[in-house]
């Protein structure tokens, strides 16, 4: 067989189904800037560049353009180059790596904290190698659960047991059915993504308590923006010290790159010990751990950025609704707009860019199941209310005879 | 069944086997230093601070502190400060990513890129989705073959069949015992990380030709390092055209971070389109691609540091040997020299360190299999000849009484 040709074939076939059914993704060229964020320069293909102000940025507090990151990372450069040259254990391991995992170890309220290259690693890597530790071992995971979560469940041999999401009801009917000698963990997340509801973390700790279960909690979406320091919807519930293991990301709220767990000592020092995906890559660049350690530093301390977001998300939240717009429910930053059909929520993205200069990324499957494709905004703390009335405006201008089909 | 009580003990137990073992990893505390590299400071446990010479830096040609490096990441800083912000798809793709993309199919000689945020990445996901695509696939793995690609193998459900190390009779025969009409793919590395040998790619890609696979080329200890522009080996023996996806890393030559594949449009779009790995995670920091196009750009028309690499590698070869000591053969610039035992190959390093001020790591199982541990040494352009001496003088006090147990 000719496997180069068959292979295009494939690849070609695939491509033009995903481009057929309105899921093929072009990758907007979108020139962050520090100064002007989240105003971009979007980068034509035509090489026409233009000013769009973006609603899709998951640098959710603008911590990636505060002056105390940069000036920690241009400091950081001067001092300590580019790459970190190596893996953590030849000769990759900085004091500033050693500093960070410190700082968010203490964030959380645990003993110790690892750092991966990125959040996605830390979920494959985290959940993978703890789920291979122990024979026969069940793990519980919601439905909503993000790809990295899934790719760490299936890089082990566990049994798993998908829960509908957030319903805690039949995650007890689930523990309740599982072998009561077999090692348990309830993996779930606090914001969820693309929805952004949250879940009752104290409820499911109850639950593992119940059913000799450990637990397992994806904070991305919340590290930095909820809590008195930033310690994510666990600390705000004051639940962080029942959870086992809390994963978060340095790239969203802290504004930076790379990922993390934290949890108990020598279950932290056992993953650091055999996790494939840590071992075998290169350390994060001293410049990262430099830039995200200024950024906690600030955000423990300093809650402004935190309350603007609270203060933005009901801003946007309220000028939505008034405007009788599709706004779906959510509890947290996240504000998902309702559209329901890949090929229009491309449609409607276009419009957006091309007529009013606001970028809003569509999400399409897979990202969110097929007929629930959406828009998902963000207001950070430095989008202003003129900002929010131009979104409002343009929406009503793109979506309204559209609202029929989306139905 | 109380599976925290029990997952720690499980982890305590491995952890106390690794003691035991001589192969429990401590991550040493070293401070790069741009102004001096390749002299790090030591930070030790008890606070104190010393110079040490580091041997063990992938950083090969010293990219990372280059001072055209640092000048296009500081400056990339200040304009787009720190963190992506999103995925490619969402927000996280700029005109640098795009560029970088570009710069990196035009050294390998093909139509296309794409960046991942690790080399382990690139491996994992590039293998996992090509082998995913069609049904039956074989694969023929190099016996030596980094765990990133291994993990992008386990990733799919192709047969695997693992060819002796370098040894092409044993891949033929693997070949022509497989189903004729199965797709296949032979993956494989240009220099070895761990033996500095090198694979004979010309002769790789006529069997390949004549049973109809696909080749699949790791080059991460190669890029930058070998061929007129830093292309790598298969740029080296002009043979880049020949293979279908080289997979490098911009964190080892060109001392920055992340990874790449690079290869056939189509081929490419394809990957990008449906990989987990890289959907679902952050972009690489502008910043990143910024320092990376600047390191490429720079090597592709200046081969100074290339050549300086090349005679440092001879001259360093040559004092091992002119010493006695028991280096092993390599056709690179990686140097092994032979322990054989964990224990001990921990306390050479630990002797050099605390008493030579020199750190190279010792490389026990996983990395290599058991009783083939070492040191492995790497002299940088930047690796004088007094450094050199001083090595040499410091592994021949640490050395010769211990050379039986090692035997």
């Amino acid at each position: 067989m000719d496997t180069r040709a068959t292979l295009l074939r494939h690849a070609r076939d695939t491509l033009a189904t995903l481009r057929l059914e309105g899921r093929y993704r072009e990758f907007a060229r979108l020139e962050k800037r520090a100064e002007t964020f989240p105003r971009y320069r979007l980068h034509e293909a035509d090489g026409d560049v233009r000013e769009v102000t973006v609603w899709s940025s998951n640098d959710y507090l603008g911590m990636g353009v505060h002056p105390v990151v940069l000036q920690a990372a241009e400091a950081a450069i001067r001092e300590h180059g580019a790459g970190a040259g190596g893996t953590r254990n030849i000769s990759g391991t900085s004091p500033l790596h050693a500093a960070l995992e410190a700082e968010l170890a203490s964030l959380h309220g645990k003993d110790a904290a690892l750092l991966f290259t990125s959040g996605y690693v830390a979920n494959q890597a985290g959940l993978s190698v703890v789920l291979a530790a122990l024979p026969d071992f069940q793990v519980f995971s919601d439905a909503k659960n993000h790809a990295s979560m899934i790719a760490g469940m299936r890089g082990a041999p566990a049994a798993r047991h998908i829960f509908r999401h957030n319903d805690l009801a039949h995650l007890e009917a689930l523990l309740s059915a599982a072998p009561p000698e077999a090692p348990k963990l309830i993996a779930f997340e606090s914001v969820y993504s693309m929805d952004g509801d949250i879940a009752d973390i104290g409820a499911i700790c109850d639950l593992a308590d119940r059913y000799g279960a450990m637990t397992y909690l994806d904070e991305v979406h919340a590290v930095g923006l909820y809590g008195a320091e930033g310690g994510g919807i666990a600390e705000r519930d004051g639940v962080a010290h029942r959870v086992d293991v809390i994963e978060g990301t340095l790239a969203k709220g802290f504004g930076v790159h790379g990922g993390y767990i934290a949890g108990d000592a020598t279950l932290v020092d056992f993953i650091r010990s055999v996790a494939s995906g840590l071992i075998f890559t290169t350390a994060l660049p001293p410049v990262i751990a430099a830039a995200t350690l200024a950024s906690i530093r600030h955000l423990r301390r300093d809650g402004t950025r935190r309350a603007a977001l609270a203060e933005r998300a009901v801003a946007l939240k309220a000028a939505l609704d008034r405007a009788g717009l599709p706004r779906m429910p959510s509890e947290s930053h996240i504000v998902p707009l309702w559209i329901g059909d890949a090929a229009l929520c491309r449609q409607v993205a276009r419009q957006l860019l091309t007529e009013h200069a606001i970028y809003a990324t569509p999400i399409n499957y897979p990202t969110v199941p097929r007929g629930a494709e959406r828009l998902r905004l963000c207001a950070t703390p430095l989008h202003t209310d003129a900002m929010i009335a131009e979104l409002v405006t343009a929406l009503r201008a793109v979506l309204p005879e559209r609202k029929e089909h989306a139905a």
